[in-house]
């Protein structure tokens, strides 16, 4: 039987486990969150004590980890994956990190021979419970297409972006948007309030024209108009802003690499680094419009 | 039969009228540049001279004109439409202005016991002579439900939005997203291309995922995504940088007044400012991108 | 002896008023807000109780009003200074307000024979306590000559900028610059306070290099580095960031007006405003330092 | 006699070198641009062929290269300068670049004994050529001391930052200002011009109060008003926009690492970024003036 092995349990990594492991796989895990091990034994996996121990008998290797430097310690040195997986072994690398890591990686897998795709996935952690992410990936095609079967059972949309680091592009690129997009939203919301325009009818003018976008319609930061949203239950995340600001991060990032004009986009990661130093960390990244309304007497 | 002035014959103006005139209506009509006046007539319309005496026997009043000053000295005055129009007549004033002006003609319209509705209409040129614009409407509801019928034949989406000014206020907030996220997905696109990334797949992508918005998917600024893009023509308005400048002027000086924070905002404008002092002034708001993207040698 | 009208005796105008009084003038004065007047009375100076009585016999008058709107009113209507004012009366109209009403104040004062000078001032309230403000001065030479007695009386420097309204165009262009200095000032600070550089050594390298501004070197937002800094007394205004945000809208909207491109002067705008939203009303402009800060735990 | 050996003859560099052969010491010197080894050989230094032999037996190094990425190459590897000078000898490190490479190189020196500051430069080109540059220093204070007589020779200012990279730390925070206070000055010159105000005359405002910085009295972005200004020669760099946006990146890149709120910052990076994609990459940073002013006609 398949063999997975499943680096990161936390609010991403745990419920995509789950899905594998209510699809009937055998999976080892491995967080160095102890509380987060135990979640994943109780759902019927087995707990590993270390990276190496984790990888050394998996057929498939998936990771779900916070940034690029974790990345980049599980997967080097004496102790990491790539020590320690057998030839051949394929693996899905989940994170969203930078697309420099990403590539360093890609390169490292291939002078091993193991076959590796980096996969981002985009849609939170309700998509996530709900097994309906979209997964971004870059690599080999052919290395895809031998990882699809499992990726499906954890997402719905599978996109292939092209070659190594490719799949971090998109999702950089498409986060950029959403990070923008979302705070451009709360803005007009708020500037609605002030004119005495009523939400709901900014809500079905915007839904239906030019200013129609996924921040109003799926995701709508103002309570009472999308029943899926956050903002009807206190911003609870969701997407925590914290996220949003690393994202961003990546993408000026991105941009300053390579000479690119992100003159909205900076000044996202600018409010969201603000938000995030005002208090704002872990309330969802819709949130933002409170932060932009101000203080409420 | 009904009689209808149309006062303000340009680029939108212009197909307006002539959906009318097509729906059988005898229309008169006044604009300051003869040749507009003179491609009305040749559609069937009946030029006047001067404000007065296109409005003075009219049911029905239209009027499209670009700016706050232009409303103002066309309705005001000694040789205004309020001075000349007959008491009960119905107004439509379809004109994109501020807020402030807007209520002001309100005001002045009902102390004469004319009914006014404020009316701006979006979707651009295209839809206007398609006869699919959207109109957001301010002011008695009853007085909309009378006009209703000929905005009906101009367009296909009326949206009540409440009390006078508020269907500027409507319009106003909708560009103010629609500006930032076309310059948010002009910055994507532009990082995606220097990233090495297929814009056909971060169309994609983002079509499908949380960056999905009208700016990619119906008016994607990148060539040969969208049939109906104005990127396909070379950027020919649609809705010039110009118009974008002007509604993004609109809604930071409505921000001013209430005290509201629009960062996204403020920067928007600011860089429509720039492409626009640039030599965008009348290339489509979406060929933006090309000024975000430098020169190419 | 001369008679001095002076209207509008809040923060500034009152310690204006106050040197003019020690200098020996007879003053009458008026305020809307009866606590200005009681003061203004125990320095010695006449109240009065409307706007006509008060400048109805005066050689001189001086206003000093928080915004366009109210020197429109001030001046304007039968009640209004214009309408009461002797023919030849010198006027200093030391509000900072929009060119536009500053020059159709101008023009209606022309109209009557009325000569008027725009001389708004900088400085803040221990200038002008100090007698120290600068003026900035539009309208006929003339006209400044013979006012300047009095202006130096309560300033130090005063600078002829040209016709009419040209006085608060250097206002305001200078206090742009200022804006926007002061938020950079405060980011530099903070990522030095960050990167771990003591604020005193960044004061020293900053104050000798090409970093050197009036907003280090004579008003620093870190406290123990410029005596005279509000931010030895915990950002007391000073300068409050109500008033620069006002002076920021008055430059966004002149540039609105003449289509200049402010990208960092709208983004400063949208900060105050965000600062302001968030409790910073009547915090001295300098304490945004601790706005984009964060809070401290 | 003392062996200087200097790494790095560009346009800062090889002023630098000159100062110090003029004073009489024996120099050899590397640069990987034959042409600027060559312009050295013709000022009397000794031209080496790679890094090794240059430095190998040297008592004093200096570095002054573009990028940490060079610094980085230049320093470690088998072919290093680490990797070849004795123990004991003194470097001085001049290059402007991040905090985290100028750490390593610290860190990797310290191991093996060598004595390294970081020791960045401002006063641009016209400074180095006089021997007035200003350094920033970071490392032992007795090691700086040791350097302190070479370095006067190349500079006026000598400012002790504090431990290593903290050098570094102050030349990025002061050209974070820099860069800001440039385009806020820019902004209301530009402003000042379309309402009709003399330049000479918002320069006098500007100098004698709150607006003063470096960016109007020292290095005036208008042609005429300063003598010593790049305005004056067609905005000859001087310091050139893509030097600005170098330092603008590091501040931006330092912010995101320690969670800084850069709003202006990351803007002012943005406005450079598309100024140098539209042509300005080697003109003085001072001329983003006539990009933000637009075309004229």
């Amino acid at each position: 039987m398949t063999q997975i092995a499943f680096i990161g349990l936390g609010h991403m990594g745990y419920p995509m486990a789950k899905n594998l492991l209510n699809a009937g796989y055998h999976i080892t895990g491995y967080d160095i969150v102890p509380a987060a091990l135990e979640a994943f034994v109780k759902e019927g996996g087995v707990a590993s004590k270390n990276i190496a121990s984790t990888v050394q008998n998996a057929d498939i290797v998936i990771t779900m980890l916070p940034e690029g430097k974790h990345v980049k310690s599980a997967y080097e040195g004496s102790q990491g994956i790539l020590s320690h997986v057998r030839p051949n072994t394929l693996i899905a690398e989940c994170s969203t990190i930078d697309i420099e890591t990403s590539s360093l990686i890609h390169r490292e897998a291939e002078q091993k021979g193991i076959r590796l795709i980096d996969a981002p996935v985009s849609g939170g952690v309700a998509a996530a419970k709900a097994g309906s992410i979209s997964f971004m990936v870059g690599g080999q095609k052919e290395d895809l297409d031998a990882l699809r079967p499992y990726l499906e059972i954890m997402g719905k949309t599978i996109i292939y972006c092209g070659k190594a680091g490719l799949g971090q592009a998109a999702k950089i690129c498409n986060n950029l948007v959403l990070g923008i997009s979302m705070i451009g939203v709360c803005e007009a919301f708020n500037l609605a309030e002030k004119l005495g325009l009523d939400a709901r009818i900014f809500y079905d003018v915007a839904s239906q024209s030019s200013a129609q976008c996924w921040s109003i319609t799926q995701y709508c930061p103002v309570p009472g108009l999308v029943p899926s949203s956050p903002a009807n239950r206190e911003y609870e995340a969701g997407f925590t802003s914290a996220m949003m600001l690393k994202d961003l991060k990546l993408a000026v990032n991105a941009a300053q690499e390579t000479s690119s004009a992100l003159p909205l986009g900076a000044e996202a990661m600018a409010l969201y680094t603000l938000f995030c130093g005002n208090g704002g960390q872990s309330v969802d990244f819709s949130g933002i419009i409170r932060f932009l309304q101000g203080i409420k007497e």
